[in-house]
């Protein structure tokens, strides 16, 4: 068997994920790593380190980079800039500038023929696979995404900007009463006050007033104020101990009605690791990405547009036989 | 717009579904019915209806047909029949012949140049589709079907055999137990007997003993003897009262490790009508299928083998920007 060869950008949890899912899937290998820095040390024995400038000595040696990057500033240069020389693969989740980041991807790629797949997680990625298939089979309906239990970055990182404190954690939680409305069929109207709630664990640094830094935190406009918001002062021990762990989850719910039925459809994932599942399910778009590429299928792909038989290494015969 | 010409073939609860659904989707319009009777009612007004051994009068005037016939018998035959000189639909769910019938199908659709998609509907189709996304994200792993809480017609027909019944309705029932333990990730290892029970309601005909009919349900094989199956003997009234519905549903779960987590894909439908839904399905990728045809995608395929995209009447653009 001759095995897809990837490359990874960007070395940290989402990374590190994709190389441990690689060793998954018999048909990949891993073959090189591009980070910033040259020291930084590959798990997988014998994996040479290029730094972003020295990438382009990897024509022809690698068949998929996998963009580990972060979405805010990485990708959007990464992505474009890759795509001149390589098949790519990305999770660009910035869903409001997905549009804008697929068109700068789609003419490099369309230009160079190669092949890029972005996009590509769980949110955007299966969730919108799952909206997209149910908004289909259901026309006439009502979509709901509910995010967690699971830790937001993004709102951990608001918190630790607050004037007085040392580190922390923030849950977001989806509330079990509008889910079960959801569920029910009743196509509820839910503020963002009803779907989430926000679960927050914070050290304090010593001498700083936490009555004050909780105010600061649940009247912060755009991360708390719109949302229900409990906050913990825990220590930095306990912080370690009970919430180091990166879960998360969620569910798409689209509630629908045909002539004379109700119907309900729901996806959920509940994700011990958050960037491990995120990675591999990058990793299943590397070999879809290598696929289209052979088939001389060059340009921007999202999970819309490409079958999901190309994400497996199975015959269309065995899948056929075994998952039909 | 120029919209998708549908002929229904076969109209019984699933024809009837299909030709609902088509009245939900914009760009689909039903034009013809084909029936082994000339004397049915459609209920869309100015259909006309063909028999069979009429419908060839159809080439040119169908864009895809739509077999909404049973898989014993039914679609072994018309599938391969009307792919000479249609594009077709079907819904075969025989899962263990599925790679038979794809291969008779898919002769005659690339000798004809038609394009046949077989197999949508939920089980096979929706849930198949689920199965092999989350085979793919999480290769190592346990995948686990339930079905229910619903009707099954096989099951129903067969308790309607045993001498003494006048009618009957069976429910598949998921245990809920069995699903949680899937739900935790625990991978267990189920029988037939620990994942579902089966639900009977029955009326007995006059004079019968009730505990031989019982008897003979409970130990009947391949339908019942394998299961904790439950009989519940009750009136013609009651029967048509609470048991005319045909509910359905189900679960598709995958519990997958990854290096050093536990993740749990889960997809679930709830349906008030199996076969609105199933039509649902069909209508879906019969714009699909017509899609395919003018791109000149000859031959058979399954819900694996079709972008999720092809399933939609929006734009690339639209369906990034609100879905993705």
């Amino acid at each position: 068997m001759e095995k897809t060869r990837i490359g990874i950008v960007g070395y940290g949890n989402l990374g590190r994920g994709v190389e441990a899912s690689i060793t998954q899937n018999e048909d990949l290998e891993l073959v090189a790593a591009v980070s910033r820095r040259k020291d930084i040390e590959v798990i997988t024995p014998n994996i040479p380190v290029y730094t972003v400038h020295e990438a382009k000595n990897l024509v022809g040696k690698v068949d998929v980079l996998m963009l580990c990057g972060g979405s805010a500033t990485d990708l959007p240069v990464q992505s474009p800039l890759f795509a001149e020389n390589f098949c790519i693969v990305d999770s660009f989740d910035n869903h409001s500038k997905i549009n804008h980041h697929f068109k700068k991807v789609d003419e490099v790629a369309k230009k160079h023929n190669t092949t890029a797949v972005i996009s590509v997680g769980w949110d955007p990625g299966m969730f919108s696979v799952n909206r997209l298939y149910s908004n289909c089979i259901l026309p006439k309906g009502q979509n709901y995404t509910f995010w967690g239990k699971g830790i937001s970055q993004g709102h951990s990182d608001a918190i630790r900007r607050v004037e007085g404190v040392a580190d922390a954690r923030q849950y977001t939680v989806p509330v079990d009463d509008a889910m079960e409305a959801v569920r029910s069929g009743k196509n509820p109207s839910l503020t963002t006050r009803d779907k989430h709630l926000r679960d927050c664990y914070v050290v304090a640094k010593e001498g700083y007033d936490k009555e004050k830094i909780k105010q600061e935190i649940i009247n912060m406009p755009a991360y708390f104020a719109d949302y229900n918001t409990t906050v913990t002062f825990i220590t930095h021990e306990e912080l370690k101990e009970k919430h180091s762990g990166m879960p998360h989850g969620g569910f798409v719910i689209r509630s629908g009605d045909t002539q004379n039925a109700k119907h309900i459809v729901e996806y959920s994932i509940k994700l011990d690791s958050n960037p491990e599942f995120t990675a591999s399910v990058m990793t299943a778009y590397a070999r879809a990405a290598h696929k289209l590429y052979k088939e001389g299928k060059y340009g921007c792909f999202t999970a819309f547009d490409i079958p999901p038989a190309m994400l497996s290494p199975k015959t269309p015969e065995e899948m056929r036989a075994e998952m039909l």
